[in-house]
């Protein structure tokens, strides 16, 4: 190693650029910064990372990330707890959320099913859907996955394999979506009218 | 604030969000990553963050970053310590080793003379140049700021008002780099082209 960097300093680099979308180059930037900077900018960095770390969970009952055990949106019963829209990921919840115009529940994925990546039904939370379904009365199914090959696959196994002897409504985001995209970049006009038009599977 | 987003994921958002570059999606992204990612990854960053505010300072001879002090490039018998190159930033240091045509030690800035930016010749280790240069027998003093209007600006300034009465040889990289641009972007073999044309001033 170079004699002229630090130990910490390469320490840091290499935390930084096992980071998604930063290379070796960005991570230096973003360390020789955090040495400038006040000390409380890398401080409350470091504070909020062990923070997530220890004070973060899944919701037992959705699955998205949350503090307490059931999450806000499940304990909330203001929100019509027999319709449960199903996700990819914790930050469709927030796109969803943020069109203010779905008051149901969640089921988050964690993922879709991707035999290229390895990734099979059971490393995903499918099988949690069926039970939960049967045994909370519930009225309708939102798929709201990628509208992509994977989500797409992913939406036919949950119809045809997890929900097939519910007997519950099972709907889909309308194709106002541009195949291909993320929903999680969708804007919230796209995203309302998506939800206003899904369609009986 | 949003109730599907738990505070440990908000905090840290915004704690992302301060870093130069990363925008408040990039923050999401790197937060989600950082959830579903195993605890070192965020542990390790966070160890990192902390270690480079405990464990690093600035070396009383140089002002580079460094563990020890002073660093291991001014205590270092087998550089030539009767050479001093002026360089706005610690990661200029790290492009000029990278050439490795250069065996003399360093001077770092921590910036350039900026009255747009409000910085002037006493927010920066400019003043200790010349009794270092005066007390430590200094053949030569390579100035090795960025090629810019602030970066010049320095350069005249450190010939005329900081080593004016030393008697030092003073010298600059030669201009084979371009105009404007970034000494830490700069390849290795421009570098050194640099370093070889240098000029007296």
């Amino acid at each position: 190693m170079n004699k002229a960097i630090p130990e910490p300093v390469t320490k840091l680099v290499e935390a930084f650029s096992r980071l998604p979308g930063v290379g070796p180059k960005s991570a230096s930037r973003l360390t020789y910064f955090l040495l400038r900077a006040p000390d409380d900018v890398a401080l409350t960095l470091a504070d909020a990372l062990r923070d997530l770390k220890a004070n973060t969970r899944f919701c037992s009952v959705c699955h998205n990330i949350t503090v307490d055990d059931p999450c806000p949106v499940c304990s909330d019963s203001m929100r019509d707890q027999r319709t449960i829209m199903v996700v990819e990921e914790p930050l469709d919840v927030l796109a969803i959320e943020r069109t203010g115009s779905y008051k149901g529940v969640y089921h988050v994925l964690h993922g879709v099913i991707s035999p290229v990546n390895g990734v099979g039904p059971d490393d995903l939370k499918l099988r949690e859907l069926g039970p939960r379904v049967e045994k909370g009365d519930i009225l309708e199914v939102i798929i709201a996955t990628n509208p992509s090959y994977e989500g797409d696959a992913t939406c036919m196994f949950i119809e045809r394999e997890v929900l097939r002897n519910t007997g519950v409504k099972v709907t889909r985001l309308a194709r106002g979506l541009p195949v291909g995209s993320d929903i999680e970049y969708a804007d919230a006009v796209t995203l309302t009218r998506a939800l206003q038009g899904r369609s009986t599977l």
